[in-house]
């Protein structure tokens, strides 16, 4: 079974656009070099266990076939992922400092994502759900072009970078979407604002429909028009690799929506918990390792945990 | 109406021990010069909502009868509240950094606590509930031994100081508790591992039947042989000081529990929802202020919200 079994009904088809890249992660414990990495390799693996995954991006001439097929193995459409032979694939490395609370890039190559402009598959275009993984936002509103007149259920993540750089592009995609999802330095960037609740506000002034700011380890809080929601962190005592953790929470949410076609508060609130407990897999290994073989068996496992954790019975 | 109406049955009265101390405290925004605090003032006043309060502690010479009447406001009994007129009142200067992260102490005068002894009055040893407030462990274990025979349902808190200089009575104290309540800091300097589930079963190891780890801001967590638990904070907006916040959580908690004379896995977890929100009434001014006036309809508001933070409906 690839999917965690949660609706009678048909799950609906998520559209997922951001980054694949090699990573090359530093922690203070081990490291791993060209591992599989990028905003859309793990938001497409954890989007997997809940509906069918379209992956939108670009790789280089030595992109290895073997990590296509991890996400052939798990399902995901790759019709949407180009290969640019001009160039090798974007490169990202990172070192993280003791109890991975911060972490520093050491490199980036940008290579062919520098020209990369995401093109839809025309039997794409019809998806009822998109996820806008941390790209820069002026190909996020080049997609959100594309999609006008679908206008699918958009959930969007950013980085500090394109806070800084491309302010205006990045405005206009959250004026545009209808759930943000950043982590807490990056709400507090944005907002100007360092406590949680009024920086939540602020963001769904700036015209979201609704946010999720993300605190680690501290867990993350929706902001909504009905209300808030805060869930815990999965209590995780083997924490090898962080990256990619924002990715694979941002993927599993959207699915789980797009598994009972249902974008309502409660509907959120309940993802929250599931993309909680898969994003959990991610940080215990390097890479989407731990992500893409966990099974469905154990994520299942760890969101019943992550309920008796959180609800009174 | 001063407790909150929880219950049919009459609540158990609550023996709280602790210190009754005149505080100054810097904040990077205001100042408090001569104002009420200490763990058992705090801790007293938030149990005065949910069961009958009974104080033991000292004060000197210069205390001001008018914060022994806001005791006595609140329904608290003050015949354990001993005078000492040798002395003036324990003395703690402290100042907060920015967004209230860290905190010096700047200035400590034991006065009146140096040469204290908490004796328990006779008619307070059959108190089916005790909380051992923040104070030497020696003390605590001296008030342990004052009710060998009765065998109270025991919650205690204890600080950075002890933990270093008070290691061995410290473990004593744990070793006959049923609940040990400290932050993440403190955790992880009595446990030397930091994090906070590992830290969690070590607690649980050393004795105390269960452990609820603070985190300010984000949360606490429950251990318990049956399960763990996870509550977020009160998302409060108005930060102004953060001081006595953990004895007020300690306090509404053990009140909690002894309004409704349960101390089951699933009592103490609905008691930290409680906790929670009376603690968040604590920090939104100087003192014990806005906890005194809060009033029971705050605190219940504040209660149901944070249900609705936290429990999916």
């Amino acid at each position: 079974m690839k999917r965690l079994n949660l609706t009678d009904s048909e799950p609906q088809p998520v559209l997922i656009v951001g980054s694949v890249a090699y990573d090359h992660i530093e922690t203070p414990y081990a490291s791993g070099e060209r591992i599989l990495g990028g905003s859309a390799s793990y938001a497409a693996l954890a989007t997997s266990y809940y509906a069918p995954a379209r992956l939108v991006g670009v790789v280089g001439y030595d992109f290895d076939q073997e990590h296509v097929d991890r996400f052939v193995g798990r399902g995901i459409c790759i019709e949407g992922l180009q290969r640019d032979e001009t160039g090798a694939t974007f490169f990202w490395k990172g070192k993280y400092h003791e109890n991975f609370n911060l972490r520093d890039t050491l490199e980036i190559q940008l290579n062919v994502f520098e020209t990369f402009r995401p093109e839809l598959p025309e039997n794409y275009k019809d998806s009822p759900y998109l996820l806008l993984g941390n790209i820069a936002p002026e190909l996020q509103l080049h997609v959100l072009d594309q999609v006008s007149e679908t206008r699918p259920y958009v959930v969007a993540d950013t980085i500090d970078l394109w806070i800084n750089i491309q302010h205006e592009q990045l405005l206009q995609v959250i004026k545009n979407i209808d759930l943000l999802v950043i982590n807490d330095s990056e709400s507090e960037l944005l907002t100007e604002e360092s406590n949680i609740i009024l920086a939540g506000q602020k963001l769904l002034d700036m015209g979201t429909r609704a946010a999720i700011i993300k605190k680690g380890e501290h867990g993350a809080y929706l902001f909504h028009p009905e209300g808030m929601f805060a869930t815990p962190a999965y209590p995780v005592t083997e924490l090898r690799d962080p990256t990619g953790a924002g990715d694979s929470f941002a993927g599993a949410l959207l699915g789980y929506l797009a598994a009972h076609h249902n974008t309502s508060y409660d509907s959120i609130r309940r993802a929250m918990l599931y993309a909680t407990a898969t994003a959990s897999m991610t940080v215990e290994d390097f890479s989407c390792d731990r992500l893409e073989n966990a099974g469905v068996a154990a994520i299942e496992q760890r969101i019943e945990d992550l309920i008796k954790l959180t609800q009174l019975s």
